[in-house]
């Protein structure tokens, strides 16, 4: 999970002033921009610093776009090294059963993403009415191939289908979503290591590393509990000793305890349930929500929004990642990245 | 983990009463009680009420001791009838090695409160010079032995062995300890059962359920996050439906942050830590703390306080578990709970 920040900045000035909710440091004009469309910003916008609330100012966009493409690029590299060295291609089997189409386009992301890097994809595609055992095969058949280093199997499953016995087939060793409960267990822990960190919470934390974002001793809030992002997010948060609450569906008073957060991860899936007003000037925030809202501009007659309210967060927190373009691209990134942890991992390559 | 409240009362009255924090209730006088020494106190004092805290009042004791004795009983009925109905003794394995007056205290303890509910203790002392080998050869036999249902490895072991290694060759279906990943790893997703719940957090959650105090919707605050108590007593916690918050060493604020909680549980172990200032009126105190302290007027020369500062907490709080007699007995009493459970699940007996 160690990371060093890639980017020339975010430079210890940039941490600082991300700190100065205790410490302020007036610095300004700066050159502030953010994202206002989908196209990718120019890269000089990450050495932009946000000036503190008080002035009325905006903050820094948190670039899940070009930190994502950034470590694709790393990636790219490690994959060919590892090649060259011992003659090992990292493989990724996903499993698709039925014929949804989100689900499949999901699964053509991913082995787009894949071929990007280097890392070899396998595919197999299911109809909706194959049976348990069936697919059941398939993962022992992967389990055992030496060339499958990363099995994933695309949820949700045909409903005929109990989605933990599944799940549980995979062998540890492979199972790069980080959901199988040992990993869960692990990462609970202190003092011992998961094997991998499910993609979209390690995504998260990523892109606070990057940014030169310290999470030690601060205040932070989750806001949901899935087992896929909100739990895991909290104690990857608590691993890096932040003092992490959990806001969710029977919270009494989620306003008043995310306003306390220095950090604040929104995984709850509500279009912009998080107001300017829950936030505490100059906190940061990851938004995982990717919710449609109708939107009658849009020639596709929706558009997407995050769980936190954009355009008042921004007013407020020092640093945000949009929606589109924050922690979406890192969900895949890091997919390829503990599939090339599990092949260095298996064949001993460091 | 659903348990229904044995006492008569704790009736809806009291629970209302321990809800008063939003919706004032005023009764009163009321007849007060609280433990000043080590003796058992009448079961009477289990119908007391607290008045507010700004009455000048003080806090229900939550009393750990009373309530062990109750599940000790409801567990020595469920041996008889398990054995009656289909022969079953449920059955415990203590593994001790080295010679540690502590540990040695510990496992006579237990076998004792084995026997006093009918459950079959087996013990084995090994040397400390004992090899990992042999012990692990110990677990394995036991993990053979249908006439054991539990496992418990005494910790610390000598400096020598690998605790993780010695941990994970217990059989996940005996670790009535509950501390193998797998089973943090089911504790910590929503939709997934452990097998079994880690004895000490487990009795904070059973006492707050014998005692009516209810934990959905209300604030927790953990103070600790060791692996054995604080991180389980968090994710059961949040499982029951409060909003979770862990303070820890690196936490800036913890007055401030604990000084929320409707719930407090303290699992730190720092005498004297938490004070009435930390404390929100009429919050529950949860004490895991067992310090001992120097006390020249005790015969021993010193005595044991918790990890929250009973004489001032006592005076805010609406209900709180003394040190020694609060959470203390009630680790026995899980742990042969687990062990019921256990014997029960392997034999498929209800």
């Amino acid at each position: 999970m160690a990371s060093s920040s890639i980017f020339n900045p975010p430079s210890s000035t940039t941490a600082l002033l991300l700190r100065r909710t205790r410490h302020p440091i007036h610095v300004g004009p700066t050159s502030l921009r953010f994202l206002t469309s989908q196209s990718a910003p120019p890269s000089s916008h990450l050495v932009s610093f946000a000036a503190s609330a008080t002035e009325a100012s905006v903050a820094k966009v948190i670039d899940g776009k070009l930190v994502a493409k950034q470590i694709r690029d790393e990636i790219a590299a490690e994959v060919s090294r590892m090649k060259e060295a011992v003659g090992v291609i990292p493989g990724l089997a996903v499993i698709l059963v039925g014929d949804r189409k989100d689900s499949a386009t999901y699964v053509r992301n991913k082995k787009k993403a894949c071929e990007s890097v280097g890392i070899n994809s396998l595919e197999v595609n299911l109809p909706a009415d194959t049976t348990e055992e069936q697919v059941l095969n398939y993962i022992s058949g992967y389990n055992d191939d030496p060339s499958v280093h990363g099995i994933l199997v695309q949820l949700p499953l045909p409903s005929h289908m109990n989605e933990q016995n599944v799940l549980n087939a995979v062998r540890i060793e492979k199972d790069v979503d980080g959901f199988h409960p040992l990993n869960i267990g692990r990462l609970a822990m202190r003092g011992r290591e998961p094997l991998f960190v499910p993609c979209t919470p390690k995504g998260c934390i990523e892109l606070l590393h990057r940014y030169g974002i310290s999470i030690k001793g601060k205040r932070a809030v989750v806001i949901g509990r899935s087992n896929i992002v909100g739990m895991p997010a909290a104690l990857l948060l608590q691993r890096e000793d932040a003092t992490v609450s959990v806001v969710h569906s029977r919270t009494s008073n989620p306003e008043e305890i995310t306003r306390q957060a220095d950090i604040i991860i929104a995984a709850v899936g509500q279009p912009n349930m998080v107001r300017g007003s829950w936030i505490k000037p100059d906190a940061v925030i990851i938004d995982v929500g990717i919710n449609p809202v109708d939107d009658p501009s849009s020639s596709r007659g929706y558009k997407l929004v995050g769980d936190v309210c954009y355009e008042e967060a921004i007013k407020v927190a020092s640093a945000i990642t949009p929606v589109p373009g924050g922690v979406g691209p890192m969900t895949i990134a890091m997919l390829l990245q503990n599939t090339l942890t599990s092949a260095k991992r298996i064949n001993s390559f460091q």
